[in-house]
């Protein structure tokens, strides 16, 4: 009887407030796992707010954390954490329809709105054959960097399970755009190891990228040569991933510069070239590092956080305002200054509801931001820089730190803790959640020109 | 000759060009007469760039000083800094169209056009009309002003002739939103004159809220019992107004609470009531300040920052986005997070072309705020907040300043002295500077859905 009840309240709930409904229950879940002694070396102590902290940073697949994870976590601990990433990164709901799928049930049309609402997709088609082919491309990915990095690593660590244990947790970190470490200082022991930056770069790219442009470039390279004239990249999937790469580019050089009379001044051409673009990248939302950004100027600070603040790439691993998001504000901004005369991209035309679905999402997003590090200033005394910087961390869902998040005092690790969610699973997403379903009678009020600027 | 083909190459250049060619003018003229000698005072020594600046801070009404007027202005200098101010605020071509009328000259549909877009107005009519209205109301706000302040100052000054000096460029400096002063340290010498502080408040708010407001106040107090239910306030008037006031009010009490801990700590309630109230209005654009401002927090910094983003009414002596502005891009992202469902204020709609110009003001002025936030940080060894802090009073025309302007390089005063121009002429105005005027062939591609967020 209670049951009943209980899921007959769950089946009002709106896909959204489903989906909110399930993070909250994988929130209670992970904190429960990872609060059991087993999950702990015997000496660590943690204050319960710094395990539900670890617990939602994993599954906004964030990595900003108020412990190190080398020096509280057993090795039952790490794996744990490794399958919350997992769970995080390909989504709460993915991974119930894939369990359905598993045990053979038939899906209805509420279940697949459900994850169309996490994956962000606007059409129904194709939605149960899609979560297949994600679990498929990311464990593959997976599989490989873990093999790759694994191998690779049997020249650093004494032991082989050391040396596949970090490639494992290492490939999952860098594929979910997780971002935590088991080294206890990120990439910085691999600084001048090229070849471990580049497969982890990779790694990173692929979860920060998108499912849909994974899957057309999977479909594109296993279609036979005769189809291929037949198959076209959808819109989303040149705009989405031209305007991936063009930030990381501009990223590499403005890294450069803006450093480059203060942490590059004393190094090589390679060094400079590898420090700038792997944290260029690792901006887009993977939050793994191969320095201590905190050595950086101020300017890098803040020109960083203006990349973490747009993320990645929609329907991926990552958190900000997308990549999409971005390029459509500029195209909203270009279109309008020309006198709202409409703008092509890829010989097609972006719908106005989509621009301006964008501008809503930036200028909500710089609201939240906005207040979050103002609220947080007032309690702590870190710079505005500085909190900025962990602000848009958290909201782009990357997990780069300055340092400062281990000190920061409850109240502020909620507030992080709410951008986490609110970055991962998006602002409109969110917005939907207060949306107010009843239809409008549409009774139009007269209209006045007013003076604007 | 010579000055015909000038004459006909200026006849050819749009409204807005030749706007800026007056402006530019105006900058030329300014530095000019600021740099001769008669202007100084004996023992000063000006750089050229300071008077530059100092020429286009009195002509954007920003306020903003690289140098120390009561140390190196003579009281001719003095007299000449006034002048300019009251053409900067009236607005260069509402001055001379006011000459124009003087001299009994018709006014074409051309030259009516340009005061339309240096005062932003949307229709034609009644704009000579509105010319002479704004010289009538400002100069009777001065007057009275002056008139006042001269009289209440013979207390504290040896003669009549410096009470009346400092009465005079007082009212002119609250009036026209100017902000400079002549006692080297703005109001401070009147922290506990709460008179003083309540006429300067007053004087502000009537610079900074509006010409077409001061305009229908004056026209719904003057006309005749009879017909005042005929006469409404306009949908402009009414919403700038209300945001004006709120702005104030929010303003005054989050500036109260973010110091509540450090500068109002040991102050009494009417002192933390009167620095909080003077703070808030002089963000709206005034600049005249009651207080050493770096002695508050970062965190208050921040947020006057914000304040000072937004500005003052459109068609006023401010600058920043505006307050409509402001208004409508909350409007706007109310109306979206609500799905497009149209909202109402004072029984009224607003046209969503408005809110679409609202949305473009706001995006494009926080771009060039952040990147000369960026900029001159690579430059200057200030912090971001600081920065952050003199960029916005510059961009919004306010003049307040945490006293780093005088400190910096000629690059950073260069960049300061284009973003006081742009808050001075609005967003609008600079991007139609650059429109291209040719219809487009209206030729639409297909469109496509993307995913956003
Ligand atoms: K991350
Ligand atoms: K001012």
């Amino acid at each position: 009887m209670f049951f009943k009840i209980i899921g007959k309240k769950i089946s009002d709930l709106s896909p959204v407030q489903l989906l909110f409904f399930f993070y909250f229950i994988a929130v209670l879940g992970s904190t429960f796992i990872l609060s059991m002694p087993i999950a702990h070396q015997k000496t660590a102590d943690i204050a319960f707010i710094d395990i539900i902290f670890t617990a939602v940073s994993a599954l906004s697949v964030t990595g900003l954390s108020t412990i190190t994870i080398a020096d509280t976590l057993s090795t039952t601990g790490i794996f744990m954490l490794a399958a919350i990433l997992q769970l995080g990164a390909v989504g709460v709901m993915a991974i119930g329809t894939f369990i359905w799928i598993l045990l053979g049930k038939k899906i209805g049309l509420k279940e697949r709105r459900l994850i169309m609402t996490d994956q962000n997709m606007t059409n129904f088609a194709g939605m149960v054959h899609l979560i297949k082919q994600i679990f498929i491309v990311v464990l593959t990915i997976e599989f490989i960097g873990f093999i790759i990095l694994g191998t690779y690593y049997l020249q650093y660590f004494p032991t082989a399970s050391e040396a596949y244990l970090n490639g494992f947790f290492g490939a999952i970190s860098a594929t979910t755009n997780g971002g935590f470490d088991i080294t206890g200082q990120s990439l910085i022991p691999f600084k001048d190891d090229y070849f471990v930056q580049f497969i982890n770069m990779l790694l990173i790219i692929f979860g920060a990228i998108g499912y849909p442009v994974l899957i057309e470039v999977k479909e594109y390279m296993f279609t036979k040569n005769v189809d291929r004239n037949l198959l076209r990249f959808t819109l989303f999937t040149k705009v989405t991933t031209l305007t991936f790469f063009i930030l990381i580019v501009v990223g590499t050089l403005l890294i450069m510069l803006l450093d480059s009379g203060n942490f590059f001044a004393d190094k090589s051409w390679h060094e400079v070239l590898f420090y700038s673009l792997f944290q260029s990248v690792t901006t887009r939302s993977g939050g793994l590092s191969t320095m201590d950004v905190s050595q950086l100027t101020e300017e890098n600070h803040l020109f960083m956080s203006f990349l973490m603040f747009i993320g990645a790439s929609p329907s991926s691993a990552g958190g900000g305002i997308r990549t999409t998001t971005f390029a459509l504000v500029v195209i909203f901004i270009v279109t309008y200054a020309r006198g709202g005369k409409s703008i092509r991209i890829f010989n097609r035309e972006v719908y106005e509801d989509d621009l301006l679905k964008a501008v809503t999402i930036t200028l909500m997003a710089f609201i939240f931001v906005f207040s979050s590090v103002l609220i947080i200033s007032v309690v702590e005394p870190f710079t505005i820089s500085q909190i900025i910087f962990e602000v848009t961390s958290a909201f782009g869902t990357v997990g780069l730190s300055l340092g400062i998040t281990s000190e920061l005092t409850t109240f502020s690790k909620i507030v992080l803790m709410f951008l986490m969610f609110i970055g991962r699973v998006g602002i409109i997403t969110f917005l939907f959640m207060f949306k107010d379903n009843k239809k409008s009678g549409k009774y139009h009020f007269p209209k006045e020109k007013m003076i604007i600027g």
